[in-house]
């Protein structure tokens, strides 16, 4: 399927939107563009390939994964300085005016005209594509697996980060407990639950928004963004995420009754 | 603003979207409209001018309290029987086979395809317009409070119900129990907390999937329908629970940092 458009820019990308497994795979950070709209945000394109603007080696692990779980892959266009979709939008991480080291002088001083602007522009249909593919597979009696595929930054803040796989979870900890678990068993990834942050640091509100309202079995990843350097390595990590994921799933005892929608 | 269409038929009207209140109002069960497309699932006139179909009186007195409290209303309009917005799209409720004593002709055996069209062309437009008022509410700094207006028969399988005034909670009882305390020392409704029913009946679904994930205050009220017998009579209501719902507000202490968003 195409990017879906609104106005003059793309915000949304779903591809293999009929693939028959029961994983719904989404990358909401998936994208390094800023749209001529909001210009660059007054920075170099060196900060706009950084990080901060992305998460660099996210999209093909994504896409891996997908790819390997014969699952959709809802991806976000856009990037996360522009309009954080895994953000509420009166969350000071929406529209940030600082990421890590780095100001972003674009997103000093907005208007609550230009919050609205990006909130509706980008935000509201990126949520109600991913909204209408979870419920269009509730309708015909499937209940989706949603999992969300992040890196994150080796050096953070001038320390060295030493978890390679997170797991994080929001209100329901079942699908992420057993993805930790399958992981520590089948791969040599140090991996730890709810590193290198947490749900407390307000980072799953896609899960909370999307998942927690219907029941469905939910998890967050967050890989470390050295080891998905190139596309041999997300194709590397991919194989060994998705089995992963698979083991977790057969792992959850009477899954289908735990996972029923409320 | 007039109702919003989908295909050929409307789903969902927004009444006063620029009401500076700090209300929401919500009425999902506003109509009994049988959209053509539909046709009237094998039931008679008299049968879908019963309370199965709608909920007589909310629509009126959800418009009472939203003019008296400054906010915008939005209301379905297609009757629950076609789609209960209500509920998940995997809910057995959402497309009833049965609701009390009546046999739903018109909802046996659907199809995996007629399922899809009615949550494609009804649930997922009414939700997304629903989002979108809360989110450009939060993308300029409010938090607007979600008020759900049902209304129920005071006669179900047979046994009269003595409640008069339901209020119910899902996950965040906090508005709840303000707002049963005030109507029981301002009214003398016959007020009680979840009653007739609660969340564990799978009613509450529009506050679970619109204002749980933004941690808003919400709250679903339940009006006994021969109490809103016709136009003076929702007014009059309106008189009462308006003013129960203002001093519930003012009752919450600290109520902006409680309700503070996720």
């Amino acid at each position: 399927m195409p990017g879906q458009k609104t106005d003059s820019f793309p915000v949304v990308r779903i591809e293999n939107p009929a693939a028959p497994g029961p994983f719904l795979i989404v990358c909401e950070h998936a994208s390094n563009t800023f749209p001529a709209e909001f210009g660059d945000l007054g920075l170099t394109e060196e900060e706009r390939k950084a990080h901060i603007a992305w998460d660099p080696g996210a999209l093909g692990l994504a896409r891996g994964i997908a790819t390997r779980l014969e699952a959709p892959l809802v991806a976000a266009e856009v990037s996360r300085l522009v309009y954080d979709i895994n953000r509420a939008p009166n969350a000071p991480g929406a529209m940030t005016v600082r990421s890590e080291t780095y100001d972003i002088p674009g997103n000093q001083g907005l208007r609550p005209q230009d919050r609205l602007r990006r909130t509706t522009s980008i935000y509201q249909p990126f949520h109600a594509a991913l909204h209408g593919e979870i419920a269009r597979r509730l309708a015909v009696g499937e209940s989706p697996i949603l999992v969300t595929v992040h890196s994150f930054t080796p050096v953070y803040f001038g320390k060295k980060r030493d978890v390679e796989f997170g797991v994080i979870h929001d209100a329901d900890p079942t699908l992420a407990k057993a993805v930790e678990k399958a992981a520590l068993a089948q791969t040599t990834l140090k991996t730890r639950l709810n590193a290198p942050y947490s749900a407390a640091d307000d980072v799953t509100h896609t899960l909370r928004l999307q998942a927690t309202p219907y029941g469905l079995a939910n998890v967050m990843l967050e890989i470390r963004n050295d080891l998905l350097s190139d596309a041999a390595a997300e194709e590397a990590m991919a194989d060994k995420i998705a089995p992963a994921l698979k083991a977790a799933i057969a792992s959850i005892e009477s899954f289908p009754s735990k996972m029923a929608a409320v």
